[in-house]
Order: C-alpha cells, then structure tokens, then sequence
C-alpha cells in the first residue's frame, strides 16, 4: 500500500473533462471494498471493480484509452456509463430515440433504432445545444401523445479550462418546463442507475459495496440511498464545507484515491 | 359599435409573432372599460386604453408600427412592454445587465449602462440562445455574490410558421437550475407588471379595468389576481377546453376583439 499513501502530482482540479480519479466515481465489490487501479495488490485481492460514471460525452471506448493512459487498469466491461445503460433502456422499452447528444458518444446507440422517434434522449450535447437542435428535441416531445423525455445525468455545470459549461441539467429542465412533464434520469444519483451497475456486479449493495466518489450528493448521497457505504475523496470537486453537508454524511473521508485502496485493502484482507 | 359585431377576416392563429388583437391583451380604464380601436366611438368615449404585452423580441417602435399599419390607433405612450418596463427597474437599482436579448430590442436598452454587469436580463433571444450565449450568462450570474436574473416573460413556447419554437422561460429555467436561483419575471401574469401598467394610466384595478386578452392563465389569471376584471376572447391562443379551465374562470367570454368593443362600449356608456 506505500505506493498509494505517496502525495501523487498532477491530482485534478475540478474539471470534468479528464477523467481522473477524484472527479469520477469508483466503485467494487465482494467483501465491501474494491477499487480500479494499476495495483498488484489490488489485482491479487479477488476485489470486483466498477467505474460509474455520469459522463455522456464520450464512449466507453473513449473513456477506457484514457483511463489507461492514465496508467489505470480498466477494461469496457468494468464501465457503468449513461449512454450505454440508456441503450439498454431504449431496447427494453421499445422506444426509438430522437438523439440530442456529443458526437463523441453516438457510437453508444449504434444499435438502435432512430426512426419514427417515440422518445427524447439528452446527454451533454455541448455545443449540439443550439436553438435549433433544442427545438428540434421540443418538437419530438410535443408530438407524443405521452412524452418520454431520458436525461443522461442532470449535472447543472462543470469547468472547462475555457471556464464553467452548462451541462445537460440546466437543458433537461429547459425541455421539462416546455413541454410541463419530468424527464427520467439515467446517471448518478438516481437509485436506478446505481442498482444497474450493482446488478452487473452480481453484488450487493448492503455490507458487500462500497462507493468513492469526490461528489457529496452524486456519488456518496446517491450511493447511500441505495445502501452501500460511501467514502468521499478530498479532491476533485470536493470542497471543505462538504464535511457538514446538511444532508449527506460520507462513511469516511480519504485525502486521496491511494488512501482509499490502502484503506479498503487492510479491510479486504482481515 | 356595428362595426364590430361584423366577423373580421383574417383573426389571428395562435401566431406570437403577429401582433393581432386575439393574441396580445389589451387594456384600459375609466368606468371600467376600454380597448384600443381606430374607432370613432372609441376616440369619443374618453376610455383609457393600454396595450399590455410580453412581446421581448421588437422594441415599443417597430411594436406601433406594426399595429398601426393593421389599423390600430395606438402610441408607444400606450404600451406596457417587458423590455422597457426592465429598462425603469435597472435604472431604479442601479443594476447593470449582461443582456441576453433579441437584436430587436436592444434599442429599449440603449440608456443603460451595461459595463461590469451586476445582473443578468434574458428575452425570447430566438437563435441568440446558443449553448456559448448560455454560457456567458451562465458564467456572469456564477460571479456575482447575490445573482440577479430578470427574466423578460416566462413563456414556455409559442407557435412559428416554421413550427413550435422554445420562448424564454425554457432559458430562464436552466439558468435557475444551473445556479440555484430563481428569477424575477417582468411580464403577464407578474402582479407587479399588471400594476405597473395600471400606475401608467393612472387608474385603480378594482371597478376602472378591466382585461381583455385570449391567454387565459396569462392574461385572464393574471389580471384578475390583480384584482381587475377580465374577458377572454376566442381567438388567439384561446382553447375551448379554457372555458373549463380548473383554476381561472373568466368574467366573460368574446368571440373577437370587436364584440368586447361593443361590450365595454355599451357598458362605458350606460
């Protein structure tokens, strides 16, 4: 474990865009603990691991290059992201999406039917939030006799070096309040989505899960609802004032990633 | 008042872009009644009248002339738009707005001083709504210690030729979200906006007004919570099923614009 207590450079700010480890959300498995990183500890422990994460912007694909250019361990199959569990959503359900999303995740929906559409699904179109694309998407909905609007994620902001972005909440709401009805959430902190990734697991989220994420609300608050314990992260978007959150109380708090896999090691291995 | 029992060609759809008579509301005082008609027995009737509209994409000028041109005595002393009525409240603030607005307005703006911005202002910006405008607003409102957003209406969407558009409340809804706030409206069905038409003509709500105008949550509701009276005409946006509407009950319904003529008239004149 003296590898992951060492104070680590290049820790992220607040920025959603790299993925690294204080910003998402990372969480296992089979005796309570787990975590994703390049460790021979953590290989050798049995742990299972899952990266959930709300980003809608990019491919699992996408997302694991970058995750392992980082020098994390992590294959597709370990990812828990909204666009794919809105995929399989949409082929449960029958509905055939009218798609306002990034480029960069469309190869998400590859296989599913646009035609015709019977639903909306918004994820974090950046740029793609024109006046024209938001019409477009309020057009699909009022021409449904019951209007099925999906929101990958209800973020309402993140940084970029250029500065704070909208995310895809502050649209999901714009769409709401047009067509007067509540858009299904498909991302962290909705109980649904975390049950999905527990179920692909093949764990439970009592005594058998645990979340470190550096979001109070998203990841620890959404995990806890759905009873696992949560640990928060000071880093990323974490911010002192956190620690007397008036609603969420993290079951532990770790000044970093490596202290949180030492920390679920020593518990792992008693 | 033969004249205007005559069915008129051309009503109006339920089109916010062509100021018509079924769509905007009209007001005015004095006994009660009043409309704005180039009508002799109008002219003679000493009625106060007083156009009184959310319109947030043309200034009160091009607003006139548009009216005159389809035959209506009106002067811009006689319109209570969104715009210029936000213009009277930043300058009795001393607030200095990052305007997110339509070009067409942006003349109703031209005395305030809009450096260092302390406040946000958002109209029916149409195409100015861009994911990039969003952010500046987004980012000026973030910076400020109190953020103020005034919101020119609160529209959820109106009706183009080229289809169903998105209006300004949809905008005002996520940047409330985005930020945590709530804005302040200046527009039907605001009281403050009722009444700062009504102190513009110099009459009282209770007895002196009465409204006429074929939005009935908008114009009706919003009128009569203010303690006016209020007809509802069947053109414009007006629905059959508003007649049964569970929360607004109309003092009296019109077929057009011309029959409410005759009643106020007939009525003003008893």
């Amino acid at each position: 474990g003296a590898v992951w207590s060492e104070p680590r450079s290049g820790m992220p700010g607040p920025c959603r865009r790299t993925p690294v480890p204080g910003v998402l959300g990372f969480w296992g498995g089979v005796g309570g603990v787990g975590i994703t990183q390049p460790s021979l500890e953590l290989k050798q422990s049995r742990l299972k691991v899952r990266f959930c994460t709300n980003e809608s912007q990019k491919s699992r694909q996408e997302l694991v290059g970058l995750l392992r250019r980082q020098g994390f361990d992590i294959s597709e199959g370990e990812v828990t992201a909204p666009a794919p569990a809105t995929s399989l959503i949409l082929k449960e359900r029958g509905l055939r999406p009218h798609l306002l999303v990034h480029d960069g995740v469309r190869s998400e929906f590859g296989q599913i039917d646009t035609s015709n559409p019977n639903c909306v699904v918004i994820a974090d179109a950046g740029e793609g939030f024109s006046y024209q694309n938001m019409n477009k998407a309020f057009r699909v909905l009022m021409e449904l006799e019951k209007p099925v609007l999906i929101s990958l994620g209800k973020g309402r902001y993140y940084k970029e070096t250029s500065g704070l972005m909208l995310d895809v909440g502050a649209y999901m709401k714009a769409l709401e309040y047009a067509c007067g009805i509540e858009a299904e959430v498909v991302g962290k902190p909705s109980p649904e989505y975390f049950q999905s990734a527990l179920k692909e697991m093949g764990v439970e989220a009592h005594e058998q899960a645990i979340m470190i994420g550096d979001d109070i609300v998203g990841d620890v608050g959404g995990a806890q609802r759905c009873g696992m314990r949560a640990l928060q992260v000071r880093t990323g978007k974490f911010r002192p004032s956190d620690e007397q959150h008036p609603e969420v109380k993290a079951d532990g708090y770790v000044d970093n990633l490596a202290e949180a896999v030492d920390l679920l090691l020593q518990h792992a291995t008693k």
